[in-house]
């Protein structure tokens, strides 16, 4: 007997069918004698509605009260899926961020878990309860209502399971798996069978929206398997671990896009460590993700920085550089829109050098001009023009042959 | 500097314009240096989509669940009183019921407030901020979302008023005020500048449903003044108070009426009293509300006990009754729909002898069975057939001279 948490997105929950879809899963473990947690995200439309409503009253409606909002949204879904159970004629009860004991920091609408006091949960899963999480939600050392923002609920998930010492976490999603490329977009793309954190860190950071990097990241620092798998089909998945069998030792193991990104430029009549730290201090208290940075000081040029960001958070980024414009004594800022970034990414890279240049020239072979580059042991990262976007990714592929990746 | 708790139903929160409206009255009493705590109901159409969504999943959702479901309701509500106050500048902050402190027993659906903890209320009130309570909603003693059922808003207004030591509570609702008798369908009806709180109890209990009767035996408990006026016009309203001013002594200050109303009946093949308390002891414990009770013991005559339930707990009614046929060792269960209660109420009828009299005497002279009777120290209710029910009401209205009764 095991336990196993398991997290539904708000597609799987769109209608009363998909509902009891979510049930018949659940029960398929707790039958194996499984203890058995789900995690529910909000049902997407009730969201919107949601959003809808606080924008007819306001325009800036304070993010506690988009908070108390938008929590009834997975509140709704996990108690759905308890009746849903109950109705299948198992003993399921349905919990709040609170009473979860999710516990998190004040940053409403963007909270992050401090710990999960997982006492009542243990209560339920003893009464051989099936135990729904309203997974988009906890609450501050204050008692107030929060919400976890993107990659909530599967960050809600691995939590829950770290406390609860799970066996492992089944994320149920519209995908099957993780794939060496958008199968979209990019011929031949291959299902993975198995990736490591950091490969999916660095693929879920660079925009394969399978499942969110907090997520990833805690699911690493607890070493908690992950699943990710189909909510419609029942395939293997693919299972994400700490150490990969590499049957293939390919170098590059997948290839990942993010379009909409915008390139911020700020400019200094003098160059100076403080500044440039403290630019991105205030962003990151904002909690804006600024992602690849690139720092120029050239001799007889004024020093500049470029970063990403974005397109959802540029107005933000832009409105808090204007406000400490005089605190962070930038000169001028620019931006260039209509960017987007292509990444490759594999374990194998470190130890193989070259892995860069290759990249390079053949996007060079591409008449696809590069904007940026960002590096790490395990990714190279470019940004590209966005109409450049889905030919690199299909050229790069190509270039580290993931098409004879074959279910690795 | 007092302190106001102001209650807004359902039909009040109906949309952002109306929100906006909500938002102004409490400002308004604000601006004049009050405390102000607002409670809102939940939006009735936000309430009847969640009852569909739970019923499209199960006949018989379970009401632990279903108060989980609804609560969110009052929720949403509480926030967005509290976002169209942010708009309008003011500070603000929504609290749910278990924020509130609202402490219930724990009968889902339907729970009762056995406390309520202000602490927290006193800390926001204390920062100057004015509070929005979801109303409908508590926590129970294990931590459990209780809903309180019907009047669960309103109670809950005069629970927090009296924690609170509260000047008044305002409840906002669409009538204008208490009347001697439905305006829409009695001739002649007056509203009311006062009545009491045994009056309105009555009234309430009678089924004049501006305020629920559980609401009414707290505000006399506490001995709460509670105003009862209209959302839409700003009109004085009626003031529900311990003592009334009679500046005209009339012996009936109103009359009130219910439709809907089913008789059941039970028989008995030999008396016995423990029998007939258990009846409506298994009745009280699935909150099933027995209004007028008859009992009957003939000699010759197997003894039967009559009373009536409103039409919504009849099934409930039979399905129990069928449950414990065999404990309660009742013979036979029979039932008469299509019937009414019409009564009239007055503190002055203690003292007035012949009261009764005169209103049997009148609905004779109108052609009007009476099938069942009930009377305490200042009402007398009828049961007459449904169809007589608004002639019965119009000629006890003139019978006891209430269109003079002019602003009492």
């Amino acid at each position: 007997m095991a336990r196993i948490v398991m997290k539904f997105g708000g597609a799987t929950l769109a209608s009363s069918a998909h509902i009891f879809e979510v049930a018949k899963k659940a029960i398929h473990e707790k039958e194996k004698g499984h203890d058995v947690v789900i995690v529910t995200a909000a049902m997407a439309s009730s969201a919107n509605e949601l959003t809808k409503m606080a924008r007819d009253l306001s325009d800036e409606a304070s993010k506690r009260e988009l908070d108390v909002l938008r929590s009834t949204s997975s509140q709704l879904s996990s108690a759905l899926v308890a009746i849903a159970l109950q109705e299948e004629g198992y003993n399921a009860v349905s919990l709040t961020g609170w009473q979860a004991g999710v516990q998190t920091d004040a940053m409403y609408v963007n909270a992050r878990i401090d710990y999960v006091d997982v006492s009542r949960l243990e209560e339920h899963l003893a009464q051989k309860q099936i135990v729904v999480v309203a997974g988009e939600q906890g609450i501050d050392h204050l008692q107030n209502i929060t919400t976890l923002g993107k990659g909530g609920a599967e960050t809600a998930a691995v939590a829950i399971a770290a406390a609860l010492d799970a066996e492992r976490v089944d994320i149920f999603t519209n995908v099957d798996g993780v794939y060496t490329a958008d199968p979209n977009h990019v011929n031949g793309a291959q299902k993975l069978k198995e990736i490591s954190y950091n490969e999916m860190l660095e693929l879920s950071n660079l925009g394969t929206h399978i499942l969110h990097p907090r997520a990833v990241e805690l699911a690493k620092k607890f070493q908690i398997p992950v699943i990710i798998r189909s909510n419609e089909i029942d395939t293997v998945g693919t299972l994400l671990k700490e150490e990969v069998e590499m049957e293939k030792n390919l170098i590059v193991r997948g290839v990942a896009y993010e379009s909409d990104v915008i390139r911020l430029t700020v400019g200094y009549d003098a160059y100076s460590d403080a500044s440039l730290a403290d630019i991105f201090t205030v962003l990151a208290n904002h909690r804006i993700n600024v992602d690849i940075i690139v720092q120029a000081i050239i001799d007889g040029l004024k020093p500049t920085v470029s970063f990403t960001i974005l397109k959802e958070e540029f107005a933000e980024a832009l409105r808090v550089l204007e406000e400490s414009k005089l605190s962070l004594g930038f000169s001028f800022a620019d931006f260039e829109v209509g960017l987007a970034k292509v990444s490759i990414i594999g374990s194998g890279m470190a130890s193989n050098p070259g892995v860069a240049a290759r990249m390079f020239d053949r996007l060079r072979h591409e008449d696809i001009p590069v904007k940026m580059v960002s590096t790490s042991e395990i990714k190279v990262s470019v940004v590209v023009p966005q109409d450049d976007m889905i030919h690199a990714a299909n050229a790069l592929h190509a270039e580290f042959n993931l098409e004879q990746a074959l279910y690795m």
